[in-house]
């Protein structure tokens, strides 16, 4: 399929705030940021991390689109439960998808460049398709919960308390412009961050 | 209709941002936060806005969504041209509606209360429309833009030029995440600020 299609699965130009699903031996989500531009795709993972390895020797995933704010936050800080994912039969192999995504795109890994830290690959789409997704207006709430989430991953790695202030503006958006979906993620976020805030005090390292 | 079928048009729990369409006599288009709570809907108008003067003659509007950010930016200073409009018919009466939304919700007003400064309405829907909609991921740099828009208005409103960097801030998120789209919408707002600069600097107050 050709780039320019994506915009019918809404990926389109810039950044889209996805649910990565990877692994055909272990099947693993995770948010991502993936870049259009220019009319090409690109994905930058970090190592350390499950998406890292499964897209390392995969070289094939899903990207779906969803306005969920509990899958994003849920798969930020631990893998979804089994019931959140389906699969795509290619050849002899299953490729995750979530079960509930407005829409779920294959791609497999064009070039692949990797520098000390991460991997940027350029992404074929290969096939999509769109499930049973409604309109939904603009929720700042939303949004922000996923930006907090975000930052929390970088408190988590950095210890900067800057962080710390970027999620409290961030939820503060979300308390006030949220539904209750948006809410419970930003309790979900809150939790895990007094998590990592019991580590960094033990001067216990993340996993 | 009820409350809850919202949900299939697309506002949901929480502020959703919307464009605004009224005036039976006179179309106009503005974005609007739409709160819905407790199986309730309500709005919030500023005196002085020709959404205030069109919703308090007529007491009927539709709420549409969209995620087209030119949309929203343009609407928030000017109204939008005759060919963005499209009407439903009630009774003898046409209620302008959004023609490229996602979906369009007619409410009419229920309790309207009024204070020095604005109107606050219950509304109730009572019917709606869904077009020919896509998914969409979410992208940040769309939300940013709109937000952007907000603290422009409350600048022009206050002069008080910590939403100038509020403004700097969003759009910084905007020209990173952000299609082309976007970014047109954060040029025509630059543009629409640095007008208002202009009137701040002359000392001319804004119509």
């Amino acid at each position: 399929m050709e780039v320019s299609e994506l915009d019918k699965y809404g990926i389109c130009d810039g950044i889209s705030e996805i649910i990565l699903t990877s692994g055909i031996k272990n099947p693993n989500a995770a948010p991502i940021g993936l870049i259009r531009k220019d009319n090409k795709v690109f994905i930058r993972l970090y190592k350390g991390s499950t998406t890292y390895e499964n897209v390392k020797q995969d070289e094939i995933f899903a990207a779906n689109v969803t306005c969920n704010p509990l899958l994003f936050v849920k798969s930020t800080f631990s893998n979804l439960e089994n019931e959140n994912f389906k699969y795509y039969h290619l050849n002899s192999t299953k490729i995750p998808l979530l079960k509930n995504s407005a829409s779920s795109v294959i791609f497999r890994c064009g070039e692949i460049k990797h520098t000390e830290q991460a991997m940027t690959a350029e992404i074929i789409p290969m096939n999509a398709m769109a499930n049973d997704y409604r309109p939904r207006a603009i929720n700042r709430g939303l949004t922000a919960v996923i930006e907090a989430a975000v930052h929390a991953t970088r408190y988590e790695l950095t210890r900067n308390s800057d962080f710390l202030d970027l999620i409290d503006r961030c939820l503060e958006t979300t308390y006030k412009c949220g539904g209750q979906r948006e809410k419970d993620a930003a309790e979900i976020l809150l939790n895990e961050i007094d998590e990592i805030k019991k580590r960094v005090a033990g001067g216990k390292d993340t996993e």
